[in-house]
């Protein structure tokens, strides 16, 4: 089911890791934060409640499973999970690993910048990208099907 | 298992609602954003995928039944959901019920205020929350436990 004019109905929404029936995993090319991933719901819906049961555990486990490659990838300090959809509203969980020394921390994504970021640190956590696509795809190949 | 110096091992993190078992939900008291709920995970956990997937469905089923009754009594316009824990490393899901009037709409409550809310629509929305707190106990209480 589909919605005109839906970004994310019309549109990958970030470069694509997978897709399967379901649902896919995008990265986000966000210069502050390397590894930004969002779980895109691929039917048009809005909120989690709108979404059977069976439904609900599948979208959050990928969402998991994107958080244990980012952890096995990245070793972020936190990763923050959110499905806000003001803008978009469309169900998709951005998946973002963080670190005591990117752009906001603690502050989220979207709060007030603390800092710019070290080039270096940047550097090796976009190095590692191509690493974090394999072991997302591997993490979400491996979550038991509801 | 509780952390010492755990600001959500030492006190409730809000007014509280309910209390089961495993977690708890509170009332945030923020004036901005009156219906703004958490859910909080007794035991000291970090992250979701520390949390095994019975326990992240138990965690899950409450926040999703949060919003049901946050979208049964306030009909906000969208609902955000979000698990950040970077200033206090404890499992909780914000609950926020948006609306289109709301004072950061449509950014993030964390992001740039937009306007001043209007002071009717914020008194409609405190004035609810009493049948909220009653329709949050009942959706829980209805969760299917895993």
């Amino acid at each position: 089911m589909k919605q005109p004019g839906c970004e994310l109905c019309e549109a990958e929404g970030g470069h694509l890791v997978l897709s399967n029936e379901f649902l896919r995993v995008v990265l986000v090319d966000d210069p502050d934060f390397p590894g930004f991933a969002r779980v895109i719901w691929n039917d048009h819906a809005r909120e989690m409640s709108d979404l059977a049961s069976t439904d609900q555990q599948r979208l959050m486990q990928a969402v998991f499973a994107v958080e244990r490659a980012q952890r096995a990838v990245l070793a972020p300090a936190k990763v923050n999970l959110a499905s806000l959809g003001n803008v978009t509203p469309h169900l998709h969980w951005h998946v973002i690993p963080r670190f005591a020394d990117d752009s906001h921390f603690p502050q989220p994504v979207w709060g007030q910048r603390q800092r710019t970021a070290g080039a270096e640190e940047i550097a090796a956590r976009r190095a590692a990208l191509d690493r974090l696509r394999g072991r997302i795809a591997e993490e979400v190949a491996r979550v038991r099907q509801p």
